[in-house]
Order: C-alpha cells, then sequence, then structure tokens
C-alpha cells in the first residue's frame, strides 16, 4: 500500500475524531469507517479514529471501538484514540489500541471546562495513565491551550514548559503535541514555543503540532513549527472542527491545505493528493459539516472546469 | 486623524482596485467612494482606489478618476492607480495621481495574456513611463508573476531578479512589489525569493509584497516575507479578487487577516479592527463578490454570540 512512499512529515488525520465530534447529526458507523479506509488508502497513515469517552458526552463518538476495530485491519495504518483517564485507556487497550492520545489542557480554567479537573488533578491522571501503559503501546501527550485559551488568553510560555518538565520524566519518549486549540497562536508565538521547547528538553520526546485556521493563520504556524525541526502535524479533511468558543469559525487546519502547501515547498507527504481531494469534499458535505480549508474550493473548482 | 498612530507595517488596501475589478455588476462611483473612505477611516493609509485602463476592457473601474479624486481630499491618505502605459500615467498624473503602479508580469506567456506584450515590450514601455514621471510622484513596480505564473508554472528565480536589475537603474528608489500571482508560492519560496533580492539590490528600491490565499498560504507567505524585512503588505477588505485561472477560487489576501496576524504578533498596523471588520462584511456582502478570509467570519460570528 503507502508504506513504500517516502514521507519527511506526517500528517496526522485528525478528522474523524476532532472533526465528527463537532456534528450533531450521527454519522452511521460504516460510513465513519469508509473515511477512515479512504484516508488509509490517500497515504494517511496515522488516523485519530475516535475517543473512549462518555456516550453521553459525545454521541457521536459513541463507536469508537468499532471503528478502531476496522481500522486495526488497515496495517501499516497506526490508529490512534483519545483516552481521557486510565481507566479509559486500559478499556482502549482492551479494544487493541495501539496509541492513545491524552489531552491536558494547560490553562486551568479550559481544563476545568473540559475535563472538570484542575490541570495539576489531570497531570496526576496522567501518570496513573502511564503506569498502566506497556512500553509498547504509543503514547502522545497532547497539551490544549499551550499557546491560548478561550477563557485566560495568551498562555505564558513557562507555564506550557513547567508542564512538560513535569509529566516528561514518566515517559521520556512520548509524542507531545503542542495544541493551537483556540486558533488564535500566530506564527511568531509558535516558533517561539517549540524553539524554547526543544532547547530545553531536546529530541527524546517526539514534537508534533495541532493548529486550527479560525482565523487564517492555520498554514502560518505549521510552517512555523515545521522551521522548528517539527515534523508531524495533525489536519482534518475538509478543515473539519469548528471551536465550540467562536461559533461560525472553522476548524482544524485542512489536510489538503498542508498537503499542498508540503508537496509545493517540496516536502514529500506521500499523499495522493486527488484521491485526499475527493475525501475532503465528501467530508465537507457530511450534513452538519462545518468545512474549512482552501484548497479543495480551489482545486475542485479547477478540476471541474478543466473537465468542462 | 490616523497619522498619529504609530505603525510597524503599512498594508495598502488593493480592495476598490483588485477586488472589485472582478465583480460584474457595476459598483456605484458613491458606493466606491464611500468604501475608500472608511477604509481610510480605519486606518489604512495607502488605498489601491483603480486603474486607469481602457473602459471597455475593465467597465467597472471607468470611474477611477472620480474615485481618485475624492481620495485625493483625504490627506493623509495617499491613493495609488495602476497604469499600464506612458498615456496612462500621465492621463492618471492629469487627474491628480501622485503615486503609480506600473504592473509587469515576469512571466511572458502571463504578460502577453495580460497586455498583449512580451515583458521586455513591457519593461521598455516603464522606461518611457518613467521619464515622464516628476521625481515626487511615487511609482511602484509591481512584478506580477514574480514567483509562479498560471501557464508556465513555477518561475525561475533568475528572471524575476534579471527583471529588477534591469529596470532598477532608471528609477532606483522604486518600490517594487513581488506579486504572488496565483496564490501558489509558498513560505519557502517567498522567503527565498525576498532574500536573494534584498542581498542583491539593498534597501535603496523599497519592497513589498502581494499575496493570494487561493490556496491558504495567504498569511504564511506574508510572514514569510515580513521575517525578511518586508514592511508593505497587499490586502483586500473582505479577501475580495478571484483568480480568473481559478474559477470558484478565492482572491486576495483579506486585510482583516493580516491586521489580525500582525496585531498578535505585537506588529502595529495603526487600524482600527472593529472599524475594517464592519467593512470588511459590507464589501464580502456586494452582489457578485467572491470573499475570502477568516477572520471576518470567526470574529463576526463571535461578536454576535457575545451580543446575544
Amino acid at each position: 500500500m503507502t508504506t513504500s512512499i517516502a514521507r519527511d512529515v506526517d500528517i496526522v488525520e485528525v478528522g474523524p475524531r476532532d472533526g465528527f465530534q463537532g456534528i450533531d447529526l450521527f454519522i452511521p458507523t460504516e460510513q465513519k469507517i469508509s473515511f477512515v479506509e479512504r484516508a488509509a488508502a490517500a497515504g494517511l497513515k496515522r488516523i485519530e479514529v475516535g475517543s473512549f469517552v462518555s456516550a453521553a458526552a459525545i454521541p457521536q463518538l459513541a463507536d469508537t471501538a468499532s471503528v478502531l476495530k476496522s481500522a486495526l485491519s488497515l496495517s501499516p495504518v497506526l490508529p490512534q484514540v483519545l483516552v481521557p483517564s486510565e481507566k479509559r485507556g486500559k478499556e482502549a487497550m482492551e479494544n487493541g489500541a495501539r496509541m492513545l492520545v491524552f489531552v491536558l489542557s494547560v490553562s486551568e480554567p479550559h481544563n476545568r471546562n473540559n475535563v472538570r479537573r484542575t490541570p495539576t488533578e489531570s497531570a496526576a491522571e496522567y501518570q496513573r495513565l502511564i503506569a498502566s501503559v506497556p512500553e509498547d503501546v504509543g503514547i502522545r501527550l497532547s497539551l490544549a491551550t499551550a499557546f491560548d485559551c478561550p477563557f485566560a488568553g495568551r498562555v505564558d510560555e513557562r507555564e506550557t514548559l513547567a508542564m512538560i518538565e513535569h509529566l516528561l520524566p514518566c515517559r521520556p519518549n512520548v509524542e507531545i503535541c503542542l495544541c493551537d486549540t483556540t486558533g488564535r497562536a500566530d506564527p511568531d508565538h509558535v516558533g517561539t514555543l517549540f524553539r524554547a521547547a526543544v532547547s530545553a528538553f531536546g529530541d527524546s520526546p517526539t514534537w508534533s503540532f495541532h493548529g486550527h485556521d479560525t482565523y487564517g493563520m492555520g498554514l502560518a504556524n505549521v510552517h512555523a513549527a515545521f522551521r522548528q525541526g517539527v515534523r508531524i502535524f495533525d489536519a482534518s479533511f475538509g478543515g473539519l472542527g469548528g471551536c465550540p468558543f467562536a461559533p461560525g469559525a472553522t476548524g482544524n487546519v485542512a489536510t489538503e491545505d498542508v498537503v499542498w502547501m508540503f508537496e509545493r515547498m517540496g516536502i514529500a507527504t506521500g499523499i495522493d493528493f486527488g484521491a485526499l481531494i475527493d475525501l475532503s469534499c465528501d467530508a465537507a458535505a457530511i450534513p452538519g459539516a462545518i468545512s474549512g480549508g482552501r484548497a479543495r474550493e480551489a482545486l475542485s473548482a479547477k478540476r471541474s472546469v478543466c473537465v468542462a
């Protein structure tokens, strides 16, 4: 399949989790599985397929176990799932998960709003999770509001670095994802924080970036992180994933925009762009989806003109 | 008015020219004047108000002389107009223009398509124009397809640099605007070409950047140019200005996105953001306008929620 294609950056498709979770109307399980399969066929080798969370809290992702089960057959694709606790981590592993994502918000008001805990309490939960996860199961620690908080504004760089310093020892080879949750980080800010983090903690953790395109800075921020050596980027097909704190705002940086930019830069993504555009158009067309991104619209319009 | 506000970058509002020219339905002159006045009131101190071109070729801009006349009363705002020839340059100056923009496409097929001349013929026309323009009238040389051509693809950096070398001597203190006409330049490309240009020709010409957001790289490219020392950026309110070679594609990078990014970076633009958002919403609502950008939608939605 796609492993033979060399790639300089890894793009993590988070549409099936971050994109789908904001859509009210339940997407049938077989349709979710089809999106994951098509993403895999387009060359996306890491896909966030869902969350092990309360079905009451996020009904859209109640079928994560089924989607994960299907995705596990798509080797060499690595499906990853979000887990909010040690207990949910165990549940995910019982369902075959080999890559767990634990989200912790650096900002106290945002973490309280998300999981009704202080960041310190969530940090303790993370440590409990780590203690129960074997070394051969991958862990990503996603630091939400690493740059900016919808309630508290700009987050002091020292808070984010202190959280990393606190949590790195229990799993030194973790992947740390710095998340621009609000889309309000600017490229200088993204560059500065990654430079500080890599300088302080080196390359023992793997670094990744999760950005939103709410204000148009999505690709500028991806580029700024890339310039600091980051090689793993979250993105969502069709730009799916609205921010609940800015209704009408667009969501995650679009996978097709990220792929387009890197390919223009001569940076291989290993992704079949035509297949990705088709997939993104279908994702954007899901009833209730809030879509974003630019490349899809520009290139699908162009293609239809070329055909006509 | 607005001169007292310190600014670190100058944003040139090109909506009334590059944005309006693509709209079929004629925008009444008084409405154009109102947009220019509101842009001035929002703190935009340089505004491209139109073109002195054949009214048959671009009927939308047939009233440029009237819009210019009104804009000239908005001191300290500097209105600029596009002129394609020595003859049109004289006409513009007779109508009071103090800042002329001459567009020349580095790529031969694009220049032929635009003005039915080779780049060499256009270069000779530019030299004739310069010979007839007094030193106290400002000149911008806009190099279209400085990065990429819709017909020929990526433009060799040496072609763009050779054109600058050829044309700089006749007016060393010119402003040179490198234009990403197709929106396909990537941020590394923008950074590399500006670095090469500044390295070869220094700061005697003033440098500016004109970008499109067709594929989502608008702000990434503005940021890349900024990092190379560029401090003058074209932008269009509401992101107006579709590309005729990619129907459905969006146009110029949106003024509100550029202002938002710089202000987030702590770079003063001297612009009243609230007034700009209102103006951009009205520009995007012009019948027939193809709008773009992100900040407008995100912030106007947020504002309406805050009010409710």
